[in-house]
């Protein structure tokens, strides 16, 4: 598959600010102050002026490290938790650093539209059944590397982070049917992929695809992405770029990823 | 020009952790703190960690928005900066949230290896004559809407913040000769792209490339990056895709480019 | 005038925790991440725990430095605002280093008992002649060397940020008169001192006391105190004590001022 | 014993800035940016200033609340340490929160003037018999309730960090006689009260006062206090003035404390 440099590129990021949509547990999120600022009196023409972020990588658009989630303390691959790889300014195994960059085929998978809504509120996840059978419907396959990403429609929503923080979301065995498939990674337009505050009865844990996906199968979550523009042109299969910071140890990094359509 | 997905993707961001080099005005830098952590007694089997980072824009691997930089208080395009502009949370124009992902032609120009050496440390800043007689030894050119990156050597001593800090870089006809190419944007394995410490005898400022490319050009400078690897397969000419996170307002982004290169 | 170490000592400063009231353009305020655990297998027997803050040096319980405040670009004592006095880093003078430890006497002014309610809402300013007419009905003097701390009653409402922000406070006669008496510091159960959102009808400014104390009379102000004990208890004359971190260029400091009652 | 607040006041604190001297566990310390200037153009006469900072609890002059340490993973009184009472945004118990205001009685033993040395260096940790002979000779007694300041005369070398945190400090029997004294808190004018680096013979851990003071006894440990004014004076005796900062949930506060002599 190649890339054409002039097929278009979709943004798939929400823009960063102080005050947009946060998990609870990553409040305050992200805030940045200006210090150095243009000013008279510098000594010569040219100023320089910058600034301070103070965030967590679960801020935004994001991705999530494998180290972020273990199951019974133990991480992807069987490591076990102790303070040789969990220590106090990250891990020194499965960090955001060991992520490699992601150029693959990607695809969305378009839920809200499949239901007919404009997004999906909580209380009705997304379920194996409904992933296939918008697959179908929209004729694209996922495939081993692939990169998937589930559409609800709450991206357009970002503006308003309470309606914003009550999405629908994936359930655990949609999850599983795509970590059956072997994609590299998946994405969707709310906050924490999994519909939050559901108790998988199976896995009797909470966020269930984030033990499925990231911890037994080592596959990457790609969270608060904004999908509009994509599921407007029904653009379903693209070149997904995504290329996480390498935060020696975090357990994720925001991210800008893009997608890019096959040449028209 | 088409991008394959099978093209080798070489990686050219710096890791980044505290103790890193940075520009003296930027320091501290960049502070990871895990807080989150898996543990014992959470409830559930799942357990989650993550954490904050503390960094200024320009820490490690980043690209300069075009109000980092302004010239007699006016910034790119002859926005005069004012308090409307220029306030304590950032920029209200010409941000980091402005700059357009970065997927295009790539050129490296390796001048440590025309010089015949392996790294150019400081008091011999790179000519215009040195760029374009490299540019004719590895039989390539530079042409409008490239992205344009400068080897020195010095990514290969990250690991040696005092040494990579004694870098040499650009000096002001060598940003000149480039933004008269009409490139998108410019990049180079040291800390400032320009050299550091030197007055331009034109332009009475230091730094002068910060003023040619930023101000007056409107051209993006990329910082820190590694380009060993690249200079190394002699890879001279590949699809250039940098993503800058659109922190609304800041003057930077931390970036983490890649080059691809043209399948073989 | 002696302090009996035996005589009660009241605490004045509200908790801090992220999510307490803040001013609007301080937020988000404070912020705590514990980061280094106490934990099995760290080679010894021994633990440390400890975190890291992010907070404005206005959050909570604090006091103003003199470099807080300017009027026409002047600061306290003549000094015109320039780049050598304020910095990207603080500033060279009038910092919060620079305030002295204060260990004086202090007088209550309770306006809330004055006027009868249990709090001062907005929409009513605190004027002169009922800080004269507290002082009077209390029997106490206010005179030169003194904090004076005047209670609104909202202290009480610390809990509940969205009813705090919405304070009664000192209009510009009230902050005049005060200061006429040569006081060295003020303070008060609210965020600002002064009622906010109202221009004063003379200098045309919002916070006007903040104009009339800092910059033209160099006294200092506490904001966010808590003074329901002390005013519960009818102490209206004690030893004040306030220890202001000597946070270099900073324009302020928190601080957990107290006042020890005359020894019973 | 009464405060005369005509007695001179001792500053006890080091000044904050970043650069400043810090354990290697809690570097980068401190960092403090202003964001919000002075400028022309924001609508009316007054401009207000302000900040950030981020810095842990440990640095400069600080007090170490009783959660700071643990010693087989229990806490001052027998807590043990757990999901319940350690969280990642600080401890529910014995946080800094907790500490009462300190006025009470406090004692110099100034350990290098009996050496006869400016300042004790590593190597040779103050023993018990040292604290012993230098209270004789200075006729002062240890009683309960106060608190004990140790003299080593680092505290003139805060300006050059990588001497000051070669001091010297307590060995473990210094710190178990005076926990038998039944003080409130102890200081020292070093980085870590203990001798640095040095395995305690008894207990098997390093910084084995941490273990004594704080988890054995609920002694509070004050670290980087400047001392060196009030022994010149051979102020031996005064009133200790320390109020940390209700930080809750952290592991110690920052502190500004005062020393007030006795009234001529």
């Amino acid at each position: 598959m190649d890339i054409p440099t002039n097929g278009r590129i979709y943004d798939l990021e929400q823009p960063r600010y102080f005050g947009a949509p946060i998990y609870p547990s990553h409040a305050p999120g992200y805030f940045y102050t200006l210090h150095r600022h243009h000013e008279r009196g510098m000594g010569e023409a040219r100023t320089s002026a910058s600034g301070f972020m103070y965030t967590t990588e679960h801020s935004g658009t994001h991705i999530d490290a494998l180290c972020h989630q273990a199951e019974d303390l133990y991480l992807y691959g069987g490591r076990e938790v102790d303070a040789s790889v969990q220590t106090s300014f990250g891990f020194t195994e499965l960090g955001a650093e060991t992520i490699a960059p992601l150029v693959t085929r990607g695809v969305l998978l378009d839920v809200a539209r499949h239901r007919g809504v404009d997004h999906i509120g909580p209380g009705n996840p997304i379920k194996q059944n409904e992933l296939e059978a918008a697959a179908q419907r929209q004729g694209v396959s996922v495939g081993e590397g692939d990169v998937v990403l589930v559409r609800t429609g709450n991206g357009a929503l970002w503006q308003d982070p309470a309606v914003y923080l009550q999405a629908g979301g994936m359930n655990g065995d949609a999850s599983s049917w795509i970590a059956s498939r072997g994609v590299r990674a998946v994405g969707a337009d709310n906050m924490a992929w999994d519909e939050m505050g559901i108790v998988d009865p199976e896995l009797h844990v909470t966020l269930p695809g984030h033990v499925i996906l990231l911890v037994r199968h080592g596959i990457y979550i790609i969270e608060n992405l904004f999908l509009e523009e994509l599921a407007r042109d029904q653009c379903y299969e693209f070149t997904f770029i995504c290329l996480p910071l390498k935060l020696k140890g975090a357990t994720g990094s925001p991210v800008r990823p893009v997608a890019i359509a096959q040449g028209g």
